[in-house]
């Protein structure tokens, strides 16, 4: 499990780096970027992941997620994981779709042919990469970890969290599709993915998670109003629901005027890393 | 002098606008962004130039610059214009350099032929885009302006602040090209745009205003120690050199380890906004 550093440079008192490695659960290549806050020597920091949306790479929040200074002033450990496999051999959607394949891996593990070889980001992200960030940052403390992620990402980092509950110190997400059965997003790739029987999407699904009885200790959720996809694809209306019926602790914030682009996601990062951090280091 | 809206964006409680118009300085149309923060209804807010480097238009800043905070905390308006003239008909460096003709207009105004016609981006940002802020935004007051800019941009920062002295309360720089009359960049450029007699060049040299007595109100120069352009390009000695000659007033400071890129600029940014936002409100 060796990594290469793809490159590193200093910003706002930290390090950011770009990393690759051969994934044995993708069967490819796989990038991904680690913010680290200067620390002491020995010190162990927490870490936070943000999990990207539909087209987008490790790179975009890199370059416009504003959430640097946030991390270093409270120092967490940033780390952004790609969208889905990518590489000679890796199937794509046959025509090309934004919302279907490369980058739009949907933090599933896939079971339908083509996609089962090298579709696998549910298990990527749940079980290579923290073990691969264990073995090669020597102050990245996931005894101490927190998840976020923006729209496709948003709800990776939903199900994720939902399933994985004592991984998780606290959940956040920037409008997040939170019901993937109950939106066209969601419908296509989870049928792709994973098949016609709606049974196995459930697992793939906030609400129904949180119907099923999982629960995060704590949720904190920004949604624009001005976002072209709520309605449609997000439906943020259904993650208030469920999390109300089944008593799940949530903040769900909709933010007036906002869309759903990194001029929104930006404005509240700082917020979002803060939250974490106060629950990282209670 | 109209202005088209290409975009606006809500984005750090305020709105992100990119906006175009016929100008008559350099007979193009030219792009250039404006944040503005939320105010209340008739309040005037004071602006903050940033001119851009070698290479970049308005969008670069516009997406890593992280700016739009620190300007929403403090009220200050964020005007960042092209770096050049562009489109059919304006000429380019002929075997298209980066550091020259497009994307390279040096804030000069061109005496040299085939430049002569559009490059003429000191008077487009000394002159006709105040003239349109001041018609086209209401909220702007141009009583109180600062400027700052990085690279190529931060020596247009200093040469215009130094030339404008009644115009800015404040004058910072990134990474400024301190002394363009003696590094390979700024020879390149001034030669191509203004011809051999270096007597031409001074008026574009913010060592040499210095020393023919200009002078600004207070002067913020952050520079990394790490970037690769820093011996041959910036000089940044040059100009410490020059502000103690003169007894200008600066602060102009190495930080360890920072390049030349948007991850130095972000990281310095918010301390240039609310440097600047203090003398504006004094």
């Amino acid at each position: 499990m060796t990594i290469e550093t793809l490159s590193t440079v200093r910003s706002h008192g930290g390090t950011q780096g770009v990393y690759k490695h051969a994934s044995t659960t993708t069967g490819t290549d796989m990038s991904f970027a680690v913010f680290v806050p200067d620390h002491e020597d020995g010190a162990k920091l927490p870490v936070l992941w943000y999990l990207s949306g539909l087209t987008c790479t490790h790179a975009n929040v890199v370059e416009k997620g504003e959430y640097r200074a946030a991390c270093a002033e409270h120092g967490v450990i940033f780390i952004a994981p790609d969208t889905s496999p990518r590489g000679e051999g890796v199937p794509d959607d046959p025509d090309a779709a934004y919302d279907f394949g490369l980058g739009a891996g949907f933090y599933v593990d896939a079971t339908a042919e083509p996609w089962a070889k090298n579709y696998r980001m549910r298990s990527y992200i749940e079980d290579e990469l923290p073990s691969l960030i264990l073995r090669n940052f020597a102050s990245a403390d996931l005894k101490r970890q927190a998840i976020t992620g923006h729209s496709m990402g948003g709800h990776g980092a939903l199900t994720i969290g939902l399933r994985g509950q004592d991984r998780f110190r606290s959940v956040s997400a920037f409008s997040p599709i939170v019901a993937p059965s109950r939106c066209p997003w969601g419908e296509k790739a989870l049928t792709g993915y994973l098949g016609d029987d709606r049974e196995d999407w459930h697992a793939y699904d906030a609400c129904a998670l949180l119907d099923q009885g999982l629960r995060v200790p704590d949720l904190l959720v920004d949604q624009g109003d001005a976002d072209n996809f709520r309605a449609e694809q997000l439906k943020t209306e259904l993650l208030v629901e469920a999390c109300e019926r089944n008593g799940q602790k949530a903040d769900i914030r909709m933010q007036p005027g906002y869309d759903h682009s990194y001029y929104f996601i930006s404005t509240f990062m700082a917020e979002h890393v803060a939250w974490h951090a106060e629950r990282l280091k209670a």
